[in-house]
């Protein structure tokens, strides 16, 4: 029960409903790596990764932190608020990898502490660059008052999601966050919370729990998913 | 007359003297791109560049901006104050070109309003990466009203040589800095200032007068140098 799909991503499709605030967020089982130039379909994924999401959202709204979730809607779908987004990458950083290793020199894995938060540029033809304030700024994509606002709230996610992982055993290493205005102008927390977007390293022996097992092929990436989500107590619908 | 050599980078060497705060800078004849992979050599390079560092520095002095210049040696050597340098390379940007064009999809030759001030890091083991300010914290490279002295600097040295440039009917596009602190924890401009290091366009015509060049292969190089230094009315020595 959707309408026209107005956005495809790698991961996801956005479909609108007869109400013009409210999109279906549809959570697609393709996964890619290297922007896009390798790309798999797992069966499954997009209803573990809704679940996982719907979970973290639920967790997250009752930790105080405006979301665009309203409703987990079937498997694969969830019912959103729509926003006007906005057009960056936010990285939350605990611990060091990936990129942050390239950029720095510093060892995967060395504690960063207090957590980072990095902007990158929501631009595929251009490879998602990093930006710093200065690039936000002069692009005109947030003035300062409000990029301090977005990391603030960051942060909170950070602080909530660390505390629940942690709990299921997993350290939250970093992860990717989107936000948007809201019909108000208030910012909220859009696009997903799984292990797509978030690096989880098992806290005793530090397996990876995230798409990380897929670009470094370490594994079934499915097996990897359903752990995360049986950790979180997230029941998974046929 | 100098001591054991300390320093050699792609373009400078860096000598010690009889006095332990005081070093010999000669600039070399060869220039390198795309991080050193290519590289060749230009008879009188060197003695161009230290004629017009010496002019930008002492014109820097005037101005109130402190730098480690000295004095003016020999063709290729300038004596210069010992500094703990940073190790970011600061870059100030006017005008979209390079790695702006890049990162931002903006056309080069578009005004950058007010001006700019990116930090990267001097690693070239890392290739210079950018960096955000959260990352010269996150590697204690500069304390956060360090970074903002840093800033200021850069931008007084923008006013001043965009101002110079001008006059001499050069556009002062972006140019790159280093700074050190003294003795007395001081900041201090260190490094060079030249067409090695600066994008300089004809004000008129567009026509690049600076190491573009030779990364672009667009003619010879101490043509255009020489063009510099006559429109600044800096004399070269033999």
């Amino acid at each position: 029960m959707h309408g026209e799909q107005i956005y495809e991503g790698k991961a996801k499709q956005l479909f609108l409903t007869k109400d013009k605030n409210t999109l279906i967020q549809r959570f697609k089982n393709s996964v890619t790596a290297l922007n896009g130039e390798r790309m798999s379909e797992y069966a499954g994924k997009g209803a573990v990764n809704n679940a996982i999401s719907t979970f973290c959202f639920r967790r997250l709204e009752e930790a105080g932190v405006r979301t665009h979730f309203l409703s987990h809607e079937n498997a694969t779908d969830m019912r959103v608020q729509r926003l006007e987004m906005i057009p960056l990458e936010i990285v939350v950083r605990n611990v060091v990898a990936g990129s942050l290793a390239k950029r720095t020199g510093l060892a995967e894995g060395t504690e960063v502490s207090p957590a980072i938060v990095e902007t990158y540029f929501k631009r595929d033809d251009l490879q998602d660059p990093i930006l710093a304030d200065t690039h936000v700024f002069m692009l005109a994509i947030l003035r300062s008052e409000q990029l301090a606002d977005v990391k603030r709230h960051a942060l909170k996610v950070n602080e909530t999601m660390q505390a629940i992982f942690r709990d299921a055993g997993m350290l939250l290493v970093d992860f990717k966050l989107e936000f948007g205005w809201d019909t108000n102008e208030r910012l909220v927390l859009g696009d997903e919370f799984s292990p797509d977007t978030a690096r989880l390293w098992d806290i005793k022996t530090g397996k990876k729990l995230d798409k990380d097992v897929y670009r470094n092929d370490l594994g079934d990436l499915m097996d990897v998913y359903r752990e995360v989500a049986r950790r979180l107590d997230v029941s998974i619908p046929d």
